[in-house]
């Protein structure tokens, strides 16, 4: 059973289990620090398909197949699947996803995706909803490109502040406490929009979002940076994460080594081109916590991490209205320690 | 707490109450048969803003904020607000509720949000994961047809199987239980696509997704449409309505004269210019359920409802990529009757 932690964390009793987890990704993903550490890499971006929208469903398809393969389960075995992408109308997850017959919670939070259907499977378990959720999102940066800003063949050049929008999927399938990892708290973030209007620096419209999230979790549990191995957020990138810094100084916080961010892990930044900030997109957060982060919390490696993934919440229609950009951002705290022993 | 049901239903037992809800309507909605039902009505389709999302954006407000206003609650009440829209990126949730500072969790459901969002927020509260929530969505017909069909000014010809976009929001706000009407279970749907191309056809699309939603309902809670004074399904219009009869004839299942459809009851089919086959949008179920339906189980004049809302799961892209357009169903049943004394 959840229980209420100050104004906007909840405390998850039971600590639910990550059964199991997957992460796919493709040729840019594959070149990179994390390139033996995905599930199904594929160097053909588009997965074989005659889309970019196909592929990206094809990643969550593969994706949602491998984790429940990895948990031995089949798909009538889960309850509620929370599935969501940045395509418009979300196709990415409704055309991957239709032939599962999982009952189907669709979800549109932009880049915190993965934070978000983390959290909701997590309460769901905790709460005595289900037995069993699936979380999956996914991006695909050719499909992305098209979408936000231009198509490919354009060939238009790329801001300093620009991130580069990750090809990949990832999934967590949550079931009651049986094995590490542990989801032993959620904080469901509010819109923050400090009044960025700048579609090339993503991070910065996120970094309030994340940095609100984070002080209202700290100040919910009564826990600060010490508490934790790693503040991991999604995919503030360079320029976002720095304003995370200086936001949270503001508060009297300080992440000190604990926080790194998705979009500066995946790529290698110095070597890859065109990376320019980081990597970004709801695959991003996705691919790094399935691929990296839930194995180390597994072994042990890692004992207690924040998970923070971030989403921006404009279209290219508003941001052509003159509208700032809005942000959101959800906590899930994961950790390879049973019970509530840990830090809350 | 919440109790499955055979396959896919949740029934809550402590019967969570709708205590408040609000709609908004335009001008279109207010020569229509609800006309003097809406909370609030404005002649001006862009409710005062620079655009038709900007509007849309504003109706959402303006119905949460009169939900919260007939509750007597202030936002800082409110545990968790699930919301949607059909604009891409759901531009319309997200600016119109970013000053509100309450935990935000987006949805995507389509044309299903009032029923998606209705269904978490009663599952929140019956476990305990919220002691209050907000469910809200919109649409607006000129965002819409732009953004799914023509600009407005092309002044496209309109098939005999169109539907017509409602302008309009509905907001419900549930809480622990205390009065009618009480929310008794949920059945989450699966996506289903059985084929069905034509974008200028949407009922169709989405009946087979209601019926395999009612069928499994009814399968699972043993009741049949005698059972209820009205089934309501979301937006299936004329065409629609016939396919789900069909369908449910199928598998032995008639629903009489219960039936009924929000896109068949929002507008005066013969007298109001270029409805064609009804009403749809997010905008269509979640007015006639706020403005109509939940009055009459308020009352008592309705004892027993299942309201069905659907959603369409495609984008202009994935149709322009020959794909067949998923469809999906949530079902909500809402009763004036306290406790599980009713069907189940």
């Amino acid at each position: 059973m959840p229980t209420k932690l100050g104004a906007h964390t909840l405390r998850l009793d039971s600590t639910p289990s990550v059964l199991s987890f997957a992460a796919v990704a493709s040729k840019k993903e594959g070149e990179g620090p994390l390139g033996n550490k995905f599930d199904i890499l594929n160097d053909d971006t588009s997965f074989g398909q005659q889309s970019w929208e196909k592929a990206e469903s094809q990643m969550q398809k593969l994706c949602v197949n491998k984790a429940l393969e990895k948990a031995n389960l089949s798909p009538d075995a889960i309850d509620y699947m929370f599935a969501g992408d940045l395509l418009n109308q979300c196709i990415g997850s409704h055309y991957g996803l239709r032939d599962l017959s999982i009952p189907f919670l669709g979800l549109y939070g932009a880049c915190s995706t993965m934070a978000e259907s983390l959290a909701l499977s997590s309460m769901f378990v905790d709460s005595g909803l289900a037995n069993q959720c699936v979380a999956v999102t996914s991006s695909h940066f050719c499909s992305a490109e098209r979408q936000f800003r231009f198509p490919l063949e354009y060939g238009g050049q790329r801001t300093p502040t620009a991130q580069w929008t990750v090809t990949g999927s990832g999934s967590v399938v949550v079931g009651k406490n049986v094995k590490p990892p542990y989801v032993k708290a959620v904080c469901i973030g509010t819109i923050e929009d400090l009044g960025i209007k700048d579609v090339n620096n993503m991070g910065a419209a996120m970094a309030p979002a994340a940095a609100k999230t984070i002080q209202t979790f700290f100040e919910d549990t009564c826990t600060n940076a010490d508490n934790y191995d790693l503040i991991l957020t999604g995919d503030l990138g360079e320029v976002g994460s720095d304003l995370l810094s200086q936001l949270l100084a503001r508060e009297g916080i300080s992440l000190g080594t604990k926080h790194n961010d998705c979009g500066l892990i995946i790529y290698d930044r110095e070597n890859q081109k065109d990376i320019n900030a980081g990597g970004s997109g709801c695959g991003c957060s996705a691919t790094v916590l399935c691929a990296d982060v839930l194995p180390k919390l597994q072994d042990g490696t890692l004992k207690d991490v924040l998970f923070i993934a971030t989403g921006a919440l404009m279209s290219p229609t508003s941001v052509q209205q003159g509208e700032s950009i809005p942000g959101i951002a959800h906590l899930v705290y994961l950790s390879s320690l049973p019970g509530q022993k840990g830090v809350l």
